[in-house]
């Protein structure tokens, strides 16, 4: 099942006539990922654009044998990095599996995501788990110096040298990394390490379906065949130009026009718990490619029917600078029949007979007709099912309606040159060799 | 330790004029609170003030006497509740000890948070690991009917009636519910279930010290004593009605001085991800007491440096409507030493010797000048650990910071008119009798 956009309850906020009038401009954002390619900014960026069919199939093949002998030899995975190296497979495992991966008695290879703070408290907790049980390390880091899964490697990397012998420990160190240059690279090739390559042509928040992605969500035992499927199937499917026949221009469209229309902050809501790190991966791939130049839409996020019982009430009547775009499925994972009681004291007897996800279904109808009278836009994208084909689908519809909406924003959805500024302070206040001028400013602005 | 707020950081958006010429308005709104109580909105929702002294000792003996039974009995203990019946005891639990809580060796009962969902899903998985081991129930709510925490209450009480003899599932259920009224009330008297009070004068947002809290988070071996110390602490430090001694009311002024200048959106952020449902239960407290009459700012959050990675660009550089309130930590829960590596592959050489938790010091120092310099204000709380003690400060702390606000605001800080709206239209789609005009009309908008 395809994913299709639902516009019935966005009518009053902006009609056919106001949507169909971004054809052009729709128009010219798509020529920069094809035909006007070499005038678009960030266009060194594309390589996610054909990543379902022109993948590199040995080395899927490769990761598929890794994941199989992580399953077999590991009770734990420590998936170490941070950012697009982080959020796209955590989000994959818990949208296809759970939240509750981990713990789940079906689990066969525990997978902890790390390397992606700086808390040492969250290290000390898996290095404790780590010491008593057999486990592997996949680290994923493009140049292999970035603060946090640098340090995060050191410590995991020694506790493996300290308990397998120099051949074994070696071999449950899984490393992604450039094809050719940076520091794991060298250091990998030199141990022998299993490697895996993060492309230069795909930007880390638009990496997932590469082996960033891949392997920690193969290691889970999911099936990345699917998963490529599901990709494949929406990179053939929304190529039309025309807005009329798109939805997920019509979805980049939308998002642009109501930003215009002053709606500064975006939702994305969904009625599964286990979709709540793909909103974090959303935040990421949307916050990231359009903040910028002053602009873009503050990403946000939320899990129904939880959150209308905490941002509910700032949604129906606090400021309207909201919009809201809810995931729904059409089929739950699993369902669950409500049965009638016999004291009926919750007078929920009438519900009786029907699947918990009937109703599930209703407090979406419910709400989303609540909030379009409280005046917040509600754009409704429809998927199947939380299945790695659907997933496939939805991380291809999104990165491709993001990179259109940041091109119909005028920014260059591929760059994240913000980044960098808090990166700089922290090495200049650490001390790192090279920094000695920026330390001294920065120490007195700190204590003035 | 005390809360501090440090201003230092705010110093070219907010002056020290600008801040106390909010002292008038900030002596009327605490006035609502106390002497000026009569004319105050809510003012029958003022419980949570004195709480943390006037509390039920009675109750609280039997809230660790049924902790004490739960942690030898019960392999999982299911919390069922929604809003302020959830967030507060699930943010302690994992604010003091880990998000990692029922993944940790020294676990001795998982707790499951259901009920705040209508996913199948979510509660076919939690029921499959009750059939399995010995489990009890604390179902939360003050009506019985809100239908959330109705629906896993049929199924666990189902279960637990069906592994159990009588006696032995009414032990195993506690409910937390109204001293008087109410259809979980009566059950309650009926089936001789052990009860907890949810006070009438203590609103769900702000329950967190009453049983509604207490029961599940000293279920999770957490002392409630120290927890309640730390509330009474801050509920006797912060009571000066100067602006200039009282970080709390500077908290509160400062955020509508920000809210005035055009920040809607504030980012509650803080470096250890064992703050995450801290961040939650955040985003109720001020987004449902302020965010109504077309007011209030946004509640967003962040855990960095996780999210420097991904929300991080649009702070530093996307549209200027936002301003962070960083919660930081004078000292880690735990600590690791940074090791020196003979290869220093990784460059890091220069950080051995140092404790982890010094670079997530200086990552915050490096962040909160690099954000500052990018437009977005900065206001800093300091607290000592992530300890019950500091835990109970902080709970009143913010709770009496958002009460002032939402007066500052204008509005109501206790109500939620809001959030009935989509219940009434989810009652309405489901049949339930006595609805059925709404019905029609509803159906035919989503038809239409």
């Amino acid at each position: 099942m395809a994913i299709s956009l639902n516009r019935h309850y966005l009518k009053t906020f902006i009609d056919d006539d106001a949507l169909f009038s971004m054809q052009e401009e729709v128009s010219e954002a798509v020529s920069f990922l094809y035909e006007n390619k070499a005038n678009a900014a960030g266009n060194d960026r594309h390589g996610w654009l054909t990543l379902p069919e022109d993948y590199d199939k040995e080395e899927f093949s490769r990761i598929k044998a890794a994941a199989a002998k992580i399953r077999e030899d590991s009770d734990v995975l420590v998936v170490i990095g941070i950012g697009g190296s982080y959020l796209g497979a955590r989000a994959a495992i818990e949208f296809v599996t759970s939240k509750n991966y981990n713990l789940l008695p079906g689990t066969k290879t525990k997978i902890f995501f790390l390397g992606n703070s700086i808390s040492p408290t969250e290290i000390n907790e898996v290095l404790a788990i780590c010491k008593t049980c057999d486990f592997s390390v996949n680290v994923i880091s493009k140049s292999g110096t970035t603060t946090e899964p640098a340090i995060a490697f050191r410590v995991f990397k020694k506790l493996l040298e300290a308990k397998y012998d120099k051949a074994e420990a070696v071999g449950r160190i899984y490393v992604t990394t450039d094809r050719a240059h940076g520091t794991l690279k060298a250091l990998s090739d030199e141990e022998g390490y299993r490697q895996f390559v993060v492309p230069d042509d795909v930007g880390g928040r638009y990496s997932v379906l590469t082996a960033v992605g891949l392997l920690p969500i193969a290691a889970a035992g999911i099936d990345i065949d699917a998963l490529m499927s599901g990709a494949a199937d929406a990179m053939r499917r929304y190529t039309s130009t025309s807005l009329k026949e798109n939805p997920c221009y019509q979805y980049a469209a939308i998002r642009n026009l109501l930003y215009r229309a002053g709606k500064k902050v975006e939702m994305m809501v969904a009625y599964e718990p286990d979709y709540t790190l793909m909103n974090e991966w959303f935040k990421q791939l949307f916050g990231e490619s359009e903040g910028k130049d002053g602009k873009g839409i503050y990403p946000a996020s939320a899990i129904y029917s939880t959150d209308l019982h905490s941002l509910g009430q700032y949604v129906q009547q606090g400021e309207r600078i909201l919009f809201e775009t809810v995931v729904t499925f059409a089929r739950p994972k699993t369902d669950l029949m409500i049965e009638e009681d016999g004291k009926n004291a919750d007078g929920l007897n009438f519900l009786a007979g029907k699947p918990l996800s009937y109703v599930n279904r209703k407090a979406f109808e419910a709400t989303v007709i609540a909030h379009t009278d409280g005046g917040v836009p509600n754009i409704v994208l429809e998927a199947d099912t939380m299945d790695a084909f659907t997933l496939g689908e939805l991380f291809y519809f999104l990165e491709k309606a993001c990179a259109v909406s940041g091109y119909l924003l005028g920014v260059n959805p591929f760059d994240q040159p913000g980044v960098e500024s808090y990166k700089k302070n922290m090495f200049a206040l650490l001390g790192k060799p090279g920094y000695e001028d920026m330390t001294a400013q920065l120490l007195k602005r700190i204590e003035e």
